[in-house]
This record gives C-alpha cells, structure tokens and sequence, in this order.
C-alpha cells in the first residue's frame, strides 16, 4: 500500500526506482559533458598560456564540446531523455513533457554532476585553473544574454525536432545532431560569450574557479531561449493532430 | 467555401497552415546556419585580427557551417523539406517537386532568415564587423562564379541523393551528409571564393556588412548549379521507373 | 536481337543504361571528392605559403577529405556501390563482386574525373598550383608504398565490412566511416606520404601538376592493400554460410 | 568426438572457427585503430619538432582517434563485438557478456595489434620517434591514473548504452559515438595524461619505443574505470526484466 502510494502520487513517482534511475543518468552524462568540455578548455590553455585564446584552441575546444555532448545526449537518451542541461529540462517542463518535481530533481543531479566533473578536474590537474567565462570588455551582459539566449533557442528546437515522431527514422541520428550544433555555436560565440548554452556547466565552473561574476547571464539567457523554443515548437511547429505524443520513447520524451 | 478556394487554388496552398509552418521552418533554419556560420567567421577574425584568415581559422568557419548546417538541414527536414538556401530550393524546383509560388516564399523567407542573423550577430556583439566576401586580388568573377557553381552543384546533387527512394536506409544520415559535403567545400574554397554557396547566407552578410560588391557571383553560380544537379539527378540519375516520387517524404520532398 | 546480344553478352552489360549511369555517378563523385580534398590542400597552401605544410592545415585536409569522401560514398552507394576510387574497385573485384570489363569501366570514371577536378580547380584558381605528393627525403618508395598499402587495406576492409549482411542496421553509417577512416589516416601519413590511398586522385594532381614522380607508389601499394583486404574479408571474416551474398544492394555490391 | 569435445568444451569455445575470426578482427581492429593514432601523433611531431604539442596538433589527434576508433568498432562490431581495447574488454567481462579465457585471447590479439601497428611506423617511417605518454612534471601518477580511470568508465558505460535493448534504432550510430566520447576526451587530457584509455595503445607504444614508464597509469586507471561502469550499467541503469540480454548481437555483445 505504501508502494502503491508512492507509485500513485507526483512525489512518489519522483523517488520510484525509474526516476532515480533517471537522475543518476542526468548526472552520469552531465558528469562526463562537463569533463571533456572544461577539461578541453584546461588542455588548451596548458598548451598556449599566453593568449587567453586562439583560433586552434576554439576549435578543440568546440570539438570536443560537439563530441562529448552527441555522446552524453545518446548514452542518456532511453533512460532520463538525455537533457544533460537545465535549459534543455526546463523547455521539455514548459512543453509539457516533464512535471515540475522531475525537472527540480533533474536540474539537482546535472548542477551536481557539473560540479563534481569541474572540481574532479581541478583536483587531479594540480595547479591547473578552471576557465571562467569571462565577457571582453565590450560585451554587455545583455547582448551576451541574448545570444546565449539564441543559441539555447536553437539547442531546444533540435531537441524537440529530433523526438518528432513526423521524423520517422531520421531520429535515430538525433543526439548526433543536438551535440553539433551546440559545437557549431560555440564556434560562433567562443569570444564573444564563452559558448555555454547551459547553466549547469557555467555554475560547475564557477563552483570549481570561485568566481560567481556573469553567472546571471548564463541563466537568464538560456532559460528564456528555451522557454520560446518549447513553446513555439509545441504549439506551432506540431500539426494539429498530433498532440504531444507522449508514448513515444523519444529524445524528447522522459521515461519518468 | 473561401476555405475551399484557398486550398485547392495554387496561390491558396502557399497560404494554407501547413505553407506557414514550413516558411517559418525555413526562416528558422536560415537563421540558425547563418548565426552559427557567420558568427564563426566574426569569432575568428576577432582572435586573429592583424591576418584576413589562417589555416585554423578556416577549420573552425567550416567545422561551424558543417556542424550547423546538418542540424538546420535535420530540424527542419520533415516540415519545409529542410532547404536552408535559395539554391536548393531552385534545384528542386527545376526538377519539379515545388511550385513557383511556394518558391518565391521559401526565397523570401530564407533571406530574411539570414539578413536577421546577421543583424543580431551585428548588433549583439558591439563594434564587430561583419565579414563580407571579398575575392583576392588574382581571382575573377567568372571563376569564382564556376567554382561556386560546381561546389553548389555537389550540395543540390547531395539533396536529391538523399531523397532518393532507392536509397532506404541511408536516408537516414542525409541532413549529415549535405552538412560535410558544404563544409568540404568551404575548406576548399574559403580563401578562394569564401565558400558560400548559398545565395541568401551571401546577401544577408552584404545587407548587414553594407557592401554588395561580387553579390552577382554568389547568385548566378549556385543558382546555375542547383539547376543542372536537378536537372541531372531527376532526368538521369533515377531510374526511368520511378518519376519523382512525390509520395515519399525525404529532404527532397516539400511537405507543402 | 541486337539489344538481345548487347544485355546478355558480358559487354553488353557495360554499356547498358544502368552501367552508363553507373560510370556517370562514379565520375560525379570521384569529381567532388578530389574538388574538395585537392582545393583543401591548394587552400592551405595560399593561407600559409612559406612552409611546406603546418599541423592546421593538415587537420583542414583531412577533415576535407573525410568529409568529402563520406558524402562522396553516399551519393552513388545506390547507384554504382559508391567506390570513388580505383582501388576500391579492384578490391571488389578481387572479391568477385564486380566483373573485370566493369572494372576497367569504373577506372576510366574515376581517372576522368579525378584529373578533371584538378584541371578545373588549376584553371579557375588562376596561378594556384595542384600540390603534388613529394616523398619527404628520409622516406623510402618502399616504405611510403607499404604505409599506403595498409592504409588502403583499411579502407577497402571497412567497405567490405560496410556492406556485410551480418551488420544489419549498421550499415546505415556505412558511408560516413568510410570517409572517417580515410580521413583519420591522411592525418597520420600526410607528411610522410602525402595520405592519398587513392590512384585516381594522385593520378589527377600528377596530370594537374605536372609531375609523375613516385606515381608507382600511389598505384602499386593501395592496388596490394585493396587486394589483400577483399580477399581477407571475403574468405576469412564472412561465415562460410553468407557467400558473397550478391542480390543484397548494400555498399560493397554493385548495381550493374 | 575430438571435434565434439572441443566445441563443448570452454577452451574449445576458444579456439572455434567464429573465435578465431574474433580475434583476427581485435587484431585488425586494433592495429588500424593504433596506426591511426599513433601516426597522427608522429606526424604533427613532424611537423613542429620544436614544441612538445600546440593545439592544432591536439585537434590532429584526438580528430584522428574519434575517426579511427568510430571505424575500428563499426568494422569489427558484427565479428567480435567491437571492443579494439583491452578495458573495454574488462568491462564486458566484468558484466557477464564475455568468458575469462576470451578476454584473455582479446587482450592477446589486441595487444599484439597495437605492438604491430607501432613498429610498422617506426620502421617505415625512417628516424621518427614513436611518442611515448610522458606526464608532465605536476602530474602525479595517481592523478593521471584517477583521469584514465574516469575517461575509461565514460568510454565503456557508452559501449554498454549502444548494446543497450532500450535504444532500438538510436544503436545504429553506436560505434560513432564510442570514437566521439573518446575523441571529446583526448582533447581534455591529451597534456595531463597523453589521453590513452586504452591499455593496449599504450604498450604498443611503449614497446615500439622502449620505454615502459608511467605504464602502471594506463593499466590500472582504466581497467578499475571499465569494471566501474561495467558493474554500474550492468546492475543500475538496465531495467530489472532484462538481464543482460545476451541472445541481441549488439555493440556489447560478443559473437563467440
């Protein structure tokens, strides 16, 4: 009876053995993204201190933000629908796909997961730094939020196209697709915002480096692009007839 | 009954739900392939400002229009057909799977994708230049024109590839493939001609940067070469059997 | 009766409208890998002409030429098998899966289409050179043969593997690694050998160029590679129940 | 009833025609795969003798490892599932899909693969050097031991996730992203630890050029990181009704 309490109830579905299941996946992928992104940005930074940065330095970096990020979404995406970014769980909450409890116990285990991947890092790296994400001093935090704000819109809209169940078989190369375009943005942001598309890693960073300055902007920016892009797709991009779908076990779709 | 003269007139199927959804799907995809691929261009010419390009400069402006261009392609694919240029679309129309009007919208709506993007990129990163495309010195319009041509010839001839029914599974990572094969090119060509191949990606970096000097080279190429894949790919390469299939709905199809 | 004569003669198969179209396809794509990988080199070769070649512009050829050739195999996989390459070729050959006149047939293609792509990219690219591949002077024919000669054997290994019916699902990235493979050992080889594991596209910078040193090492090491690996696959790593399995139209079989 | 013995035996198991052809294709596997790699490695130490590493030739490598291991798995997936590394095939063990004897012969023939692979390059290759993995003078080897160890665990809890039943068809692009995620992380660690995950790269390459220093590192770390996610994915992240699964010929799934 208390089984089937905590299986009936919201709450209850939240601490089942699935939903744990779940959480530990979100930290999992969240864990290992982080890693190879910051510990790509530690790397090239050991390689060339002088420049805060340079073209080929971008361009590892990116690599393996892509890379890492396709791998973490996919290793992921039949347990916890393989978010790996609170931005990206909370444009599934305002689509409907996920219920307000799951998203706080998803944004939890991937601001842990960050966390633990940066100060993993930190540690066995001795005497290395974290890299902030610091702004040039003509960006303003506003024109920095808007295009993390863009870049997160687009992030978004890949994840809800890929678990479109129009697709048919082209999903099957959905989690290959959400991690280049991230890289592709950060390609094209590097400089100017540092390229995160995702509070959990810009926390984790700022958690390990001891630096909280900008932190805003990799919240309100992210958050707000992903809200638009739930919205838009579910309401407008969707035809008519197929009303959210949630029995498919989609990229989209939490198994929660 | 003005319902019905809406969607059984022509100019009424440019008009109907369905038509919006994919114009916006183009603008959207537009937007995000020229934000990505333009902002990586502004990216490294700010990291590198004193040369015009460098061997890393250009991996990272072709990995970015690659990457993004695959995603733009797969988001957008099973809505308008996954277009993203103004070229593709005049390659299929020459092989007749989209009508003239939903041509001109398609047109209209990727140009203002990419003028958008370029204005944002503009506007949000302060005091950057947008990067036009200049030819060196030695080249001629008329090369730059064939290059282009054939490098757009290869991306059209790629689409029609990918839609062919013949293919069955491989479809699969078509909105991939068109990405690497653009981002061959632009390695190929990025110190050349600048790589555009599409002719909306071109016009919105002029709009913003405020120079249309060569723009005709950027039109009259790919748009050339986009019609001879189609043409090419429709009356040749598919077997005499299967005309067209407009039944099907892969990249090369409108779902309008 | 002539037609009759033409289908069922063992020549007549060469040159029926499939073939023709399959010679064709094998044209286009040879033309558009060696377009992509040579113009890659040519433009590394403009951005950074004093030295010989830097660590960026090997990593912008190879990933041009992975690209390039993963989008190559796509296109003609359903038409001609997609072997852009004569010893591909010869390696299906050797296997039995295509007889000797196709062979010959397929040759051709490639050659004209490799040496074309090269004479356009010299013609329009007015006083660009076609970048040759000279041995560095402490390599050996011999060794450079043998380094191309496994990395070939790569190759044809993973086509062969591409198209094995045991793959099942698989096979959909058949393609893509076909190009990965390649690309990752240009990175290898390139200041070694120059990384071409492909007789038609040396043989088409050498006519672009000028220059037929060390021809025999692009023709006589993948050329032994390539046997190797089809007669290894087709004997050793099928189980004796799948013979060559010919009706299956994957990559490695050919539509003629 | 020699036969009979033989294959009813476990030994017998050993050396039957299919467990024959297993090893041979981790022998192949794994000698392409460590070609690769390596030979990307000696060639941006050829390219710029001077310096250690620079970023570009980081992206060189990890590039040329994401590309070759993505193929390497793909080729041999099928025969002998796939595992090219004497820690994946620990992990496998550890979870039940795979008898002690084998993982012994796998160890056998991947090892012996990656030893063959390095004196290949040394020898024709005349006068390059064979890069060892030294750690930088701050490293200390339980650090660069405890980030082998975590890179490894990401590399095969993403080998479990691709033979994983759940996935249905997202297991297509399996054998891509286990490169990826392995890639990402060369580009984290290549200047902490040389970025091996890989026991059998790193004796090979220590073979070849005669130094066994700091081997401990990538023994330990990454078989203890392999056990770690074999026992974790194994017991944790797959849904109770179904254990192990072993009749599904998948990434994780050994075919002997």
């Amino acid at each position: 009876m208390g089984s089937e309490f905590f299986t009936s109830s919201r709450f209850g579905q939240c601490v089942s053995l699935n939903s744990l299941r779940s959480y530990l996946a979100e930290f999992i992928s969240t864990f290992l993204f982080v890693f190879a992104t910051v510990g790509a940005g530690m790397a090239s930074r050991k390689l060339v201190p002088a420049t805060t940065s340079d073209p080929s330095s971008l361009v590892g970096v990116a690599v393996a933000c892509a890379f890492s990020l396709s791998t973490s979404v996919f290793i992921s995406a039949s347990i916890s629908g393989g978010h790996v970014n609170p931005a990206v769980t909370f444009g599934m909450a305002v689509g409907g796909h996920i219920n307000i409890p799951t998203t706080i116990f998803y944004w939890i285990s991937q601001i842990f997961g960050s966390t633990a991947a940066c100060i993993v890092l930190r540690t066995m790296t001795v005497g290395q730094h974290i890299p902030a994400y610091p702004l040039p001093p003509e960006m303003t935090g506003f024109g920095a939020a808007v295009l993390e704000g863009i870049m997160t819109f687009g992030l978004v809209y890949t994840v809800y196209a890929a678990g479109d169940p129009r697709r048919g078989n082209f999903g099957v190369i959905g989690p290959l697709m959400i991690g280049l375009i991230v890289g592709a943005n950060v390609l094209a942001s590097g400089p100017f915002t540092g390229g995160s598309m995702n509070p959990a890693l810009s926390f984790g960073a700022a958690m390990a480096g001891g630096s909280f300055r900008n932190q805003a902007v990799y919240w309100v920016g992210p958050l707000i692009g992903a809200a638009v892009a739930g919205l838009l797709y579910q309401n407008v991009m969707r035809p008519s007839g197929s009303p959210g779908d949630p029995s498919r076990g989609g990229v989209s779709e939490v198994g929660v």
